[in-house]
């Protein structure tokens, strides 16, 4: 599976003994951008969020239960994939970080009820939540859902055309 | 319930709507130690993790599922509480930050399965994980367990008294 360019998948490392597991799941040390803020999301199953779009921060996410399938989209002028659609499974059982970008499309279709962790390099702003319908052809995502619980906002979002027109000659970090 | 000094309980904000419920746990502007690393720990029903204290580094952690009653001890010579003992109890319904800083020995019972994700202001060090045995009758904290399902080093840890011995004069910040 090729990816857009930048977004990366580091497995952690799940210690496990009789009581469950626990996991170091960020470090300063680790070369990542420097996260100023962290949200958790439940979701229950049957739920997709998105699609998002930021301009100023990448996400950095850790599912801590549940099963999802993440769908993902390059919309960056410049980027070596740019247009690149890409669709990936990812679930608690793997224990991984996902790095997402500035500038790269992202919706999570959730399997089962999932709690995900992700952290910001800057602090959530109504107005660097831009976003696009997730069922938009033109994203070329394979869901593995038809009719999928999907929050008011993103049930009115636009076609990714209107998203392109939006971002304009927008050039991402 | 009076709890030892420094420990806070700050309330969250959930945002709910019908894909489940989103929340900031943490922002660099909400006046809290910066984190330099988070963790994510899953535990089953019946497991109690604990009694732990650190020297360098605070707790700042939110539970995202489930339901735990917090074992607290003030061990800090110089406390304006210290000796103080207290136990409350917390879940996701309550969605609140819970801050525990040095010198504050505390344990986690959990009822049901839960998960919690944790901030601390100093990296990880095993040199730094002391702690007691979780029913040293020296703590007065009333469990709701007589049983519970503990860690191998949980269980081959010593007294209240060893970990008076153990941290000397040391001065907690």
């Amino acid at each position: 599976m090729k990816l857009p360019h930048a977004v990366t998948l580091m497995p952690l490392q799940r210690h496990r003994d009789e009581c469950g597991w626990l996991a170091e799941i960020f470090r300063d040390d680790w070369g990542q951008a420097k996260p100023c803020q962290w949200n958790a999301t439940v979701s229950e199953a049957g739920v997709l969020r998105g699609m998002h779009v930021h301009r100023s921060h990448n996400d950095y996410l850790v599912i801590v239960q549940g099963l999802m399938t993440v769908g993902l989209y390059d919309i960056r002028p410049d980027s070596a994939t740019r247009d690149l659609s890409a669709s990936l499974e990812i679930g608690s059982d793997d224990l991984v970080a996902l790095r997402v970008p500035t500038g790269v499309i992202h919706g999570f279709y959730c399997h089962e009820p999932t709690i995900y962790i992700y952290a910001m390099n800057a602090h959530f702003h109504p107005d660097d939540e831009l976003g696009c319908f997730w069922a938009d052809p033109e994203l070329r995502i394979s869901w593995p859902c038809r009719d999928p619980v999907v929050s008011e906002r993103d049930r009115r979002a636009g076609s990714l055309a209107e998203l392109r027109e939006r971002l304009g000659s927008f050039t991402f970090a």
